[in-house]
């Protein structure tokens, strides 16, 4: 298990610092849907203070009928967006083959939940330049999920940030259960940077200001938070996407809870 | 369900108010011990800043062998530790003929988890004019949860304070899981009150402290919390307790982190 | 924990041994509503086999606004059901205060799953003559299902029968999930003989009798079923409950699967 | 979904047909670990009445540092091993790039539980010419398990087999639980064949033999178990093994309960 006697692990997504003193936001929409969309998106969360730019290309879908993401038509759009905002850009790997194609698009990988598990996945990005964002399944054990992370550090890449998005239980009034104890726990456990999806871990736009707040003063290290432009028009997962002034109001307040911990913000 | 028309439920144990504008911290023992151990606890949390105490009188253990508490063998050590430290008490009933037995000794009564569905019992308070404690079943569905309150609320007593205090998942790295969805869900979907159980949620005393804080940032309106002077030896759950030292550090982090939402402690 | 290095322990409900060489149905109604559903019920259940009957005096439900049960009013019809059919009746007590009042009707007491923790409605049970049908938590580990039947045998009554009914997981297609890993691993670790719930297990009727030979097949003693004379006007689980033709044809087919190991019905 | 408006589906395994009116057991090692191991475990299972041979090249592990599988090494000991058996294969691919791999040296590509989401994978199997045998994963909803065979038919290979392997639950005396609700429901809402691995779903070899039963008696097509020559001594999942002993007596039992439902075996 990725072991705490060294020193904490301090992850560059582009010249963003996540693990270090600072608080990092990276905002964004589930997919990346038009160039509009993603730009207007870019620029609005860039203004409210987030510092990472999330999108995804491919999308993990449980229906074969689903919108299944832009894929390569997504890439122009990317390129656009990056050079107009000077955001690095993480987005997830669903297949070991788009690990090489994206290569040059993105500042960071993202595993999907679903992909924790994917060890050939997990060890191809261990050999990769670039960091890696590793969500923990729904299903995952801590231990389990900290295991997955060796299989990424064990081919040479230290560039690891954990992430937290809630997992399956018992319960149905919110989509998962967002479990903090894992994030203080991993925190005391492993040197990686531990961050914190909110918008998976409940699934509820309403609710999900609060538990940014929880997620700060738990001690994660950052946050990744789905927004849309319209949610209602979202071609996933809207029910869970922040507006541009729900995002605003929560960056604000977030900063305030962050001041407590006498910690900032990464700048964009 | 407890409807949210009405205006937010502020419920007064002694002369503590929880659910209003200030934050109430309720801290003491797992059990009541001895006079020594529960005495030294009170004073130690009230100058640390908890306004309410806690203590177990009857404890319900999964095996009949476990220490079950001291029953009527607390009522002097009770009676002597509130008149010195002029604290209210809240401590769990577990049987229906208990709350007559100790109705002259608390000012609150503590539904526990695994009593949650025990409706004889609501049923029972929902007659009586003292608040209500009622823990979340670490299996209930929130609607669940909330509806157990219906059955005290129908009595004619309001006077119900929901506390969240981990749930059952997968999980065995921690003892339960904290679920912060539930009380940023209860906060919109009740008019009552909602605090959260560390302790129990966690069971490992290190983790506590942020999940305090994550608590009061995700919008909880208090916290109860185990402390014990010497962990090590406690006759139950131990693991989970705080020294009075790591107590007084966390209240010491938890009024800044209130701070970043205007708000402040329930005084003692 | 109930050990096993005593005989296996055979329960009688009646002159019906339970745990014996012979396997046990025990049958009818979710809720006694009316003497002539209750008798045309027991009729049924009686003419195809069952050699105990069920029937709820009293009913935990989630919300306080839904049926509880006749409680009293169900009196006099028992009286009569059973001195037409001579079936020994098996009922939930939800309250202990219930003990004595049925104690001249019933032949045994049940412990609904939601009660399993409930110490005191045991420890009650615990001093009387007869036999506990103690149904598993829908949340309890194996192991606290043991020693909840402990706190029965501690006060002196070996008559305990173990339930299992389902245990709360992530999934939704049913209504909890059959836990037959449970009841082999209970008849391995403890004397005591081990019924299925199959009703309760799934929540939907037409997969209750394949669930009912693949509970036999596991090694169960008995079954406990809800059978109905119109499902669809039940006044609770409904959905769960057999018709007496679809009853009928399971236990002819429930037969065969005995037959397989050598056993046959107990015969009422 | 999977349609039920179809007729049932037939999958054949080499000759072995699954999904028809016998009952089918494949049984073989965990994983391969050597030529003496796997040859004499063919032999042994399928002189008690196996009909497919099961054993893994490549290992899904927790943990980098597990056994692995033999990968290629494997290759020539499953030529000789097949050829003198005359016993079909099934073995699991865990990445994309095995699937070429291992074409001519299995009957039917199994997908382990952690890649049932590995939708790129499903929908490369969709595209062979071979059976599919897809594992639940221990954390999906029945409806996702339906869902995820759609990405392999919608690729125009029809030959899919369910397999349900346990779930992920609170319950930690047993590895998991075994989901025979799932069985039930998957044969009512789906034209696939649905066979049951107890040996993943409970991970005590003791406690096997009973959920074969039971499997087969809730209407299972079949089942997979794990079988070796020295369980203790086995590289992975020794535990859950069962003996040459223990699977030859399992099997004569099963044939009785098979027979109360006027089933017999598929015979090597």
């Amino acid at each position: 298990m990725a072991s705490i006697s060294q020193a904490k692990t301090v992850v560059k997504i582009g010249n963003v610092e996540v693990g270090g003193p600072r608080f990092t936001v990276m905002a964004g929409p589930c997919s990346i849907e038009t160039e509009q969309q993603f730009q207007s998106t870019a620029k609005a969360v860039r203004s409210s203070g987030a510092s990472v730019l999330r999108g995804g290309i491919w999308k993990m879908r449980t229906s074969k009928n689903s919108f299944q993401g832009l894929g390569s038509d997504a890439f122009e759009m990317i390129k656009k967006v990056k050079a107009d905002t000077n955001m690095p850009l993480v987005s997830e790997v669903t297949d070991i083959r788009q690990v090489e194609e994206i290569h040059h698009l993105v500042d960071a990988y993202q595993i999907g939940a679903r992909n924790m598990h994917n060890y050939s996945l997990l060890k191809e990005l261990g050999r990769q330049p670039k960091p890696v964002l590793l969500k923990r399944s729904f299903s995952a054990f801590i231990d389990e999920w900290l295991k997955a992370a060796d299989y990424v550090l064990a081919g040479g890449n230290d560039q690891v940030i954990l992430c937290e998005r809630g997992i399956r239980t018992f319960e149905t009034a919110t989509r998962n259960t967002l479990d903090l104890n894992a994030v203080v726990y991993a925190k005391k456990h492993s040197q990686l940077p531990v961050i914190v999806d909110p918008s998976h871990a409940v699934g509820i736009s309403d609710l999900v200001p609060e538990l940014c707040y929880a997620s700060a003063a738990a001690g994660a290290d950052g946050l990744i938070i789905e927004v849309h432009p319209k949610p209602s028009e979202a071609l996933s997962d809207g029910p869970q996407a922040l507006t541009f002034e729900s995002f605003d109001k929560t960056m604000k307040q977030l900063e305030k809870v962050l001041h407590a911990f006498d910690k900032g913000l990464n700048k964009p």
